[in-house]
Formats: C-alpha cells, structure tokens, sequence
C-alpha cells in the first residue's frame, strides 16, 4: 500500500520505516502524505503504544528530493493556498496521543532532521551527518521548525544551527539537547525505550503526558496545567488504571494496566490546527 | 500547631521541614494545607528574606501516601469541583515573593519531587531515588507540573523522564538542569546560597526578580518585560536602597539595604489564580 | 559623528565598538541612543549582513555608569513616561533581520551584560568578569533581560544567577548557555563565524531565521509558525537565492546568493514595540 514508507507492529511497538534506501530515504510530497497516512492509522490503533520512525540503508533521511532543480519549491497553488508539507507533517505529529521515538540511523538533513523536531525523542547514530542547511540552499527552515527548535535546544543554539547552516556534530547535539543519545545502533536502544515504556507505563497516562506537556510550553500560567491535571486525576481515581497501579506497587509486582488509550476522555478539545 | 511540618527562622532563613520521618515524609492532604498556611505566613512576614524546603530523616518525599490503597485518588467532591491538592501548593509557591530553595536531602518521588518543580533552586542529596513515577501508577502529572517542568528542563527530557517514569541519576537531573547542583550535604549548600542572598542584596529587588522571571516565561513580547522593569527602576530610583546600593558599591564597602519586602508596590496586580 | 561608539565595515560584517576605553566602556544614554542609531543603521543597510559588537580596550562593557551616585536612578521625567534606556536598546536589537554577535572581549557586568541577550550569539573572553548585579545595588534587572534570560538559559539558572548577583564563571556561563563560546580572542572566533554566514549563506534565509525564531519562543501552537514558514517558501520558491541554492548544490559549488535583504516580503507586519 505505502511505495515510500513500510510499517512494522509487533509487541505493541509500530516501526515506520522511511524506505527509499536507494536515495538515501529522500522526502517527496508523496513520502509526507504517506507518513501522515501511517501516524494516523497508529494513532487510531490501540494496539499501538510506542511510535518508533527510522530510515532503511545507511540514511535516515538526506532532506528535500531536489532532482528536480529550479522547479523543486515552485509550486502550481497560489500563494493564499500553499503549505509546507513538512509543516504539514509536523501538525500531524504534534496532535498524536502517544510517544513517538526518532531512531536517525543515519545522515538527516533539512527536513530530514527537522521531521523529527515533533517527535519526543532522538537517538542518532554516532557522527551522523546532521543540519538545518537551509541558508546554504537559499530557502528557510520547515516543518514548523521555527517553532520547535527553539523549545527543543534553546533559542541560543537554534539561531547558531540555522543561521550557519553547518553539520553538527553529534556530541554537541547531545550536550544542547537536540537528541537525547548518540549509538553505535540508535535503533537498539529506541527498541529499549520503547519497551520499556510499552511493558511498565500506562498508556492512560502517557496520553495526558504528551499532549499536556507540549502544550504547556505556550500557556501563560500553571493554572491552566492545574485545571487539566486535576481533571484527569479525578478520571483515573475513578477508573482500573490507577488502582492497579497502586496494588501492584503496594504488592511490589509488575503492573498490568487494563486501559487503552481510547479509553480517556478528550481534555483538550478542539484544539487541532492544521 | 503543624502536624506533618515544622518551621524555623533564624538570620533572615525560614527552613520548612516535612517532618512525618518515620512514614519518609509520605504527602498527605494535611501536609499540603499545614505547607500552604506556612508559605503564605513566611511570605507575608518581611523578617524572612528566602525560604528553604527540606526533609526530616533520611527522606525528603517518599510522595503521595498510598496507604489508602485503591481509594487514594477518588474523591467524594464532583468533576468540576475537584483540585488536585498538589496543585494548589504550587500555585501558592508560584505566588511568592521570596527566593525558595528546595533541599532535597533524599529521595523524593512523584509529588515528593513536583512540589520542588516551582521552588527557584534544587540541590539534591548525590545519589538521591528521584523521578516521575505517574506512568508506572497508572496516573497523571500533579502539581502543575505539566507547565513547570518544561519550563526547567526543557520538552525533551521532560518528555522522557515522564513517558518511562524512571528513576533519575541525580548526575543527570544536574547535567539537564532539574537540579542546580548535587551535594553530600544538600542543606548545607541551601543555607550557604540563602545567607549570600540574605546578607549581600536588596529583598526588594528579589522580590522584583522572583516574579518577573517567572512571568516572562509566558509573555509573548520583552516589551511586556520592558514595561515592568520601567516601573521598577523608576520607583527604585526614589528609593533608598537603590542609593544605598550605589554609595556601597562607590565605598567599597558591603550595602546595608534598609527596605522590605513590603515597601514594593504590587507591580503585577490582580493575577494570583487558584 | 559617534562619541561613544564607532563602527567599522568590511567584507559584509559591521563591527559596532563601544568606545569609551577609559571608563571600561562604561554604560551611558548617550551610548544607548548612539547605539541605537547604529543598530538602526546597520540593519537598513544591504551590504551589512552581520554585525558584530565588541568593546575597546580591555572591558567589553563595566555597566552602568554611576559617577552620578544617588542621582544615577533619578528622573526628571514622571513615572508614566519614565522608560529604561537599555530595555529600549534591547528592544531595537529585538526588530534588527540580521545576525548580531556580542565579541565580549572583557569584563561584562550589569547593563554590559544584559546588553547582550537579545543578541542571537555570544563569544566570552575566558575568565573575564560577568555578572548580573543589580540585586547587590538595589535596582532591579534592566534591557528587558527579565523576557531574554530565561528564553536563553531556562528558569532555574537564571534566577540563581539574578538573585545572588554574583559573578559567573565563564566556563558556568558556557555550560548553561549563556554564551556559546569561551575563546582567548573572542573577537576572531566572532569574525569566523560572521565570515562563514556573509560568505556561504542567503541574506534572505537568515532575516526569515532571524525573526521566526525569536518570535516562535512566544507562540502558542506550531501552527503559526507553518503560516509564516509556507509563505516565506513560497516566495523563496519563486526567486533567485533558492534557484542558485538548489543550482550551486547540484553542480558540488559555493553558492553566490544574488537577493539583498531589503528584497525580502515583511512576513512580520506591525509586531514592532517600543
């Protein structure tokens, strides 16, 4: 069904694989409608705990298909109708109700890293070739990297990575925040995390603590984080998540928590934006 | 007239101690009513210049009483009128006009480790069990720290650290900023930081700084920072420890600020929110 | 024409020096409305693509000058008039659409300083003097640095950093991110970096980076950031710097931008406030 991507679900954990090895897991338009296809499907699928994106071969994503020369941002729309479909695909990320893992097995560059600014963690491999190279090209950041980066790293360092345009090297990556580890193999220790959280957490409560958290990086006071805080704990005092949570603390077992993500209420409505 | 708490002032320092050391100053709805009564009087007490928060015993917060079992989060008030009370302390610290400092002398875990999240310096005992265990109980993030953490940490280990629920080494709370420093002996550097602060500068001017810096982490212009500090420095242009400050500085010599705390005029009027 | 300050042109880089040796360039409003004119200056003028600012001799900026003594606060103007001269600086580097490094080439303290965060990268002179020290004065923080700080190094060391006035190491002052660099000669290291962006990147890139960006730390949704990005691609995709971009990265050869900063769109209208 996907000609750019290819999907993967086993043990609760949903591998989305950019899969254009041969040029290097280049975006196209049709490689962003895909993705947005397949982050939708695993949003909807309460199968689905943990989000995990990576590249096949030896990238993770070398940015923009420019094979197209001059023609490549010109575009047929007027001005009033044309979006970025990078930004596109960072809105869709933005509203998903689960954690979603960056394993950047390799070089990602342009919107190749900037794609992963939504996400909630990055693990890159090790001297990676990484960079916001868009002053190099004459074009501007993307995928509402605007927006991100600076709550990511710090307006400090995203003014320095895009104004330059340079790679980055990844230890210094690491140090301001941009991804949480480099690895020999990013995607090992992904599958770590992912199963971590996918085996000991409840996916109740991971729900509010992504679309909480991020969200909260705008309001303007911690009263409304109290209003929907308070909410949900008087929602899950009431349900089977919590009270298998405190048993099994109180009987030192591992907890087996019965609830799906469908199962919470929606406490921030109308909110999406696209 | 505390039951869960103790308070002590000497030179300028009120220290609050959690004092229940035998359950590891385990949060009760007491503690966080006896914790806001005694917020509220060193604020209003011009006599206390910076506050410190610390433990009794070997812990500084074990976290939210469990003892209870499965009735710990349900409530006999209805949807709309319940707050998570840990909430509420937060706000109420939030509103300070003082320096606050959280001496963490052991561990402290769920609520044990939010209530320091709107405290302005951590110093955590090395080695210290600390996290964010709510994905592991099957419940959400309390106390406003949903706005707060970000805010410190930045999204990307606020993310991590809440989505696994792990445990934290105290070296990596330090190296992504949840605490300032790790000491053998937490207190101690408390009251080294507090006494520089009580000695060597102006209550008025920190009682400016306190709430300055945490509001303009919301407001979307330094415009609106420009504004109040106009305000601030004009009136302290007319103010004697302003002029104290500078014939000080002139001789050489340490200032002697005569203001208090309450000789400022509420540059922030009307905003408090419960 | 400048009595506090002059500046220099050269190869695309305006370097702005404070100018006032004998004083260690002490801080004055003179100096602020020179400044002011030249940030002004720098940024209506195409063939300026970065600026930089440094000191003369062997402070950058010992703050604010208090020969003066009790008067140095004092206003003629009434309360509702009365505006901090360095938050109208701050302000005015705020709306430049270029790059603007602070070469902190010495000592650093107070307005010398705060002078300094809205500029988007700072070079220190290692072990030089930097501090905020209004609290040991008994003023309050100026140059809106209540808005900047807490933007560039998170809530928590800025209000460690706010409350005692004490001085920061520089390496302390690097590893919070305060400054991006602590150099021997910071002004050279301030000259590669300005050298690597007038040479190899799009004036038109960097005024877009320049202000979405700083404005994006405020916005409440990622969203807004997708507006602005999709009409800046737009435009990009239908001019000369991106078709010579995509151009000089296909043929593996530097990039000759042909577009000026004043050919940019305001993307930006009516956001300007004094």
């Amino acid at each position: 069904m996907y000609e750019t991507i290819r999907t993967e679900l086993k043990s609760g954990i949903m591998t989305i694989i950019l899969n254009l090895p041969d040029t290097l897991n280049v975006y196209t338009d049709q490689m962003s409608e895909e993705l947005i296809h397949a982050y939708q499907n695993a949003n909807n699928n309460d199968d689905v705990r943990v989000i995990i994106v990576t590249g096949e071969g030896r990238a993770f994503c070398a940015g923009m298909d420019l094979s197209e020369g001059e023609a490549t941002f010109t575009s047929s729309k007027d001005e009033d109708e044309y979006r970025d479909s990078g930004g596109q695909l960072s809105l869709q990320v933005y509203e998903l109700q689960k954690p979603i893992i960056a394993a950047i097995n390799g070089p990602a560059v342009g919107i190749g890293l900037t794609m992963t600014l939504p996400m909630d963690i990055r693990i890159v491999k090790k001297d990676a070739k990484i960079g916001f190279v868009f002053s190099k090209l004459g074009i501007g950041p993307e995928a509402a990297s605007g927006w991100f980066l600076p709550r990511i790293v710090g307006i400090g360092k995203a003014l320095e990575w895009m104004y330059t345009g340079r790679y980055i090297p990844t230890s210094e990556a690491v140090k301001h925040g941009l991804v949480h580890y480099e690895e020999e193999e990013p995607l090992k220790k992904a599958y770590e995390i992912a199963k971590d959280i996918a085996e000991n957490t409840a996916a109740t409560s991971n729900r509010l603590v992504r679309q909480l958290l991020w969200k909260m990086t705008s309001e303007d006071h911690p009263y409304q984080s109290h209003l929907i805080e308070s909410k949900f704990l008087y929602w899950a005092g009431n349900n089977t998540d919590a009270k298998e949570g405190i048993q099994s603390f109180l009987e030192k077992r591992p907890a087996k928590f019965p609830l799906k993500i469908s199962d919470v209420p929606d406490f921030f409505k109308g909110e999406e934006k696209r």
